[in-house]
């Protein structure tokens, strides 16, 4: 286990989420073993590799969950999204590209949550700030 | 049916296929229609919106197609995705980061067909200077 | 743009769907553009080509969102099925035959929702008229 | 064990596949015992079903098989929608509309399958009749 | 219709989602007949089969249903594998494993199904002794 | 990065594939990265977590494989499965029960690849006491 690419990990889901809201779990979850793993693995040995930047990713995810149409997942990472400056209208935009590659049902799904993550979004007390 | 739009949507193609490769099949196939429409529905009307620029709509589609493990699709976008000047290195970055929302299989298979894209590419006279 | 088939789109998501309720979403929804373009496209230029009438395109369309797991779009296209005159005896034999294509899952999970839906349309005033 | 339902299923096969192709594998196959539970389940105990006639149901399973992707098999039930009268017109209708629902890739890969079984059926001795 | 392989069908439920449980909807349902097909031929003909144990059996449906994202009937086969004794440690072993394949959503999504599941099968009166 | 995982991963690997085959592709390739981090953290850190020995995770990885259609990787961990025991039989099992998880078109198809892979091992001089 690596400790330092851990740290990293939380480092990248805390641009991403928010300061403390790194763990979509309360400890002691049957998941927790494979959150671990995937703190140090994903977010801490793939995510902070360089040849591509945060914001990037974070676009690239949305795009796959959107495809795959795994709601719950997508939902976090729309928040994630919006928390490293992708824009409403970007998101409108990779949403819609993706009804041709998945289809229309997962793209009109996305689009339902992506309404409602940008309407907590904008209500939100930092919305403003965040993604400058 | 719109003219400009299907204009418009040739020329995407043209910029992420080259010029003389906008059609993947010869013409008279029984996939015409549905390659005219979306000739001017996908290239025409959605890739030329304004909120993303082509390689960021590259990006996605290499994304999407390699979680759903489309691989004719995807080969023939890994090229687009040369054209308009993902590098190498980034194409690697977006298949390894797919690994976890579409599991390893479907990165796996999609780094073998980049590895022979990226191949022919850099042996084709037009690469060094056509993402530039 | 083109109007007209956009206007044959609205007539044909009418007769599926029932005067009214051609829109799944309020205006001003982020997923405003992609539903005026699949009014446009899927209603207005694909359903309304002569090869194959509105019934048969309806049956294959739940076909289809049953074995992709597509609940949300799948329920809409239940009642759109129901409301162009597929019994509900033909529903149930599309919905068991993709128990082999797709997995018993899928088809259960359809079967189910089907079972709702045929409720409601049983229930509803114009039910007994309107599929003849 | 059901006897009646085995030659049952074996009738609809020739119907759909051509007597003398009922089975797509030699005997003696690791598949034996799951062809066997198919020919008597699917198509003797489902296909069979009073609910549908064959021609519908073989365009159904051309749909379900377009959206999942599953290239062999719809080659196959293909070859059975032309031997029971599916027109070329009426695929080709079915593979566009199925675009909207799994996305441009499987019914663009659906097509070329569609366009080489065509021209194959097309070219041999029994297909002026067998649809009639 | 075979009578002796739908009973040893529901006979096979009954050790897999306790006496009582065997049906998983009221009867009358639009489920009924392919329920009943499946009891017969999924339980009954193919769970049946000398070459695998129950548990094993169960173990691999638990991984199939969770790279599927089939969530509903992943469910009930979590309490069914429960019921024939797989332990909670090696459901969350499966569970880890299948992230890799199917993807982190799936197993994440399925690892919050089990601990629901896992939680309620502790607090029910049988568990001490149900698994042994 | 762990090398002590990393080395417990080939392990891993040798068991499931044999000494010299652990990697599926030529050292240079584009998908080094991956490898080397699914070695690491697949074979490495999940592979020998102690809950599942490795005869029933190569069993549930087949399963898995199956129904998500992967059939290149499905083909490796089918020779990797044959290598720590799983005898052809059981084998086949598994892919007749998955037929009703993810439907008949991929258990078909596993079915015809796994007898390929059966009839490759069956040939080759260490067949009889690998297994064993």
């Amino acid at each position: 286990m690596s400790e330092q690419a851990y740290r990293d990990g939380l480092e990248v889901k805390r641009r991403l989420f928010g300061a403390g809201k790194e763990h979509p779990l309360p400890p002691g979850h049957l998941a927790d073993d494979l959150l671990r793993l995937s703190d140090e693995l994903v977010y801490g040995r793939v995510y902070t590799r360089p040849g591509l930047d945060l914001k990037t990713r974070s676009m690239l995810t949305v795009a796959a969950l959107t495809v795959l149409g795994r709601d719950d997942y997508l939902r976090r990472h729309l928040q994630g999204a919006l928390h490293v400056g992708v824009t409403p209208e970007e998101i409108k935009e990779i949403l819609m590209q993706m009804a041709f590659y998945g289809g229309m049902p997962v793209a009109l799904k996305a689009l339902r949550i992506a309404q409602e993550e940008i309407a907590a979004w904008e209500a939100s007390p930092g919305a403003a700030g965040a993604g400058a």
